[in-house]
């Protein structure tokens, strides 16, 4: 019993789609939430979601509003020398953090993990599949901890200087940093 | 005119004092903030605040339930080599998160700093004047972009560690973080 056709596509349609997304990704977690399960939820066709939305994780960053594309962070560290994978790595983090579109999207990603247990939760099954893992391959890298150690750095960075404002790493040029922490990174992901 | 006397000492006494410096320390900031001011608003003389919970910086503590004592930090790091000074500070950090007692009261300094922009400005003035400064000295490092930097890199493994639970950060042993990550502090404090 498919139900296209039942909905039409429109702004209320999209909106129906991203609450039925987030609502069964928080309940289903991400791994186990399917499309189908949310396009059932939303009351549309489940080629509807695809054609809005794309892939499972498209909708999951539509519908949380996390703004980090994996394939451009993968781009950046493909086929580069460990120092250079890591000064992209610094980059591409420094690119959606200073980005005034993408920042508040981060601000709000990161507290709900701080604050609410469920939202970690997802966050961390998302980030971990879609993004940690598929970064680990392309480096070569086996030992999952030292890609949590690496992130750790990043996001340690995240909190000092976007959400506490400690000084002076709150306005402390971006190549500075990326200078300072490109070392860090290639130690925790790549040193022998 | 003192107000000695006026109130016996006793556990409300306590209560009220810190009750007192909370809010004032919320609204004066903690350099402005007096235990002469603080005394007042609680209706007690400044020499039984002192008698209470010690200086300034005790009170603070006290009132925000922040678990870390500089001296320690500074006791930590003194007369050590650069390796030997990072691994300290790591243990002292670790000391205080995987304290039972003390884990609880460091997630709620930190979530707090995370959602409460007031919380976050007097987190950041008293660590800044109380426990960074004088660790700086002690190291004698003059730049205080890598005192943030280390900072970054400790409170990153906080995050994924002890809030959002990242996997195997979560579930590593403490001496294999302390190994990876010396090296970092080392690279943010001293390196040339």
């Amino acid at each position: 019993m498919t139900r296209t056709g039942r909905r039409p596509g429109g702004p209320d349609t999209r909106a129906d789609v991203l609450a039925a997304a987030r609502a069964r990704f928080a309940h289903a977690g991400y791994d186990n939430a399917t499309i189908r399960a949310i396009a059932a939820d939303a009351g549309v066709d489940p080629a509807l979601v695809h054609h809005y939305f794309g892939t499972k994780r498209d909708l999951f960053r539509a519908a949380v509003a996390f703004p980090v594309d994996a394939d451009l962070v993968l781009e950046a560290v493909t086929g580069t020398e460990p120092r250079e994978a890591a000064e992209a790595l610094a980059r591409v983090f420094f690119d959606v953090w200073e980005n005034p579109q993408t920042r508040p999207q981060m601000l709000s990603v990161l507290r709900s993990a701080m604050t609410h247990d469920d939202a970690a939760g997802l966050l961390r099954s998302f980030v971990g599949r879609e993004l940690l893992a598929p970064l680990a391959d392309a480096l070569g890298v086996d030992d999952p901890l030292r890609i949590t150690l690496a992130a750790s750095q990043m996001i340690g960075i995240a909190v000092l200087r976007y959400v506490v404002g400690v000084a002076p790493l709150a306005s402390a040029d971006v190549e500075t940093i990326v200078e300072r922490v490109a070392p860090v990174l290639e130690h925790h992901l790549l040193a022998p």
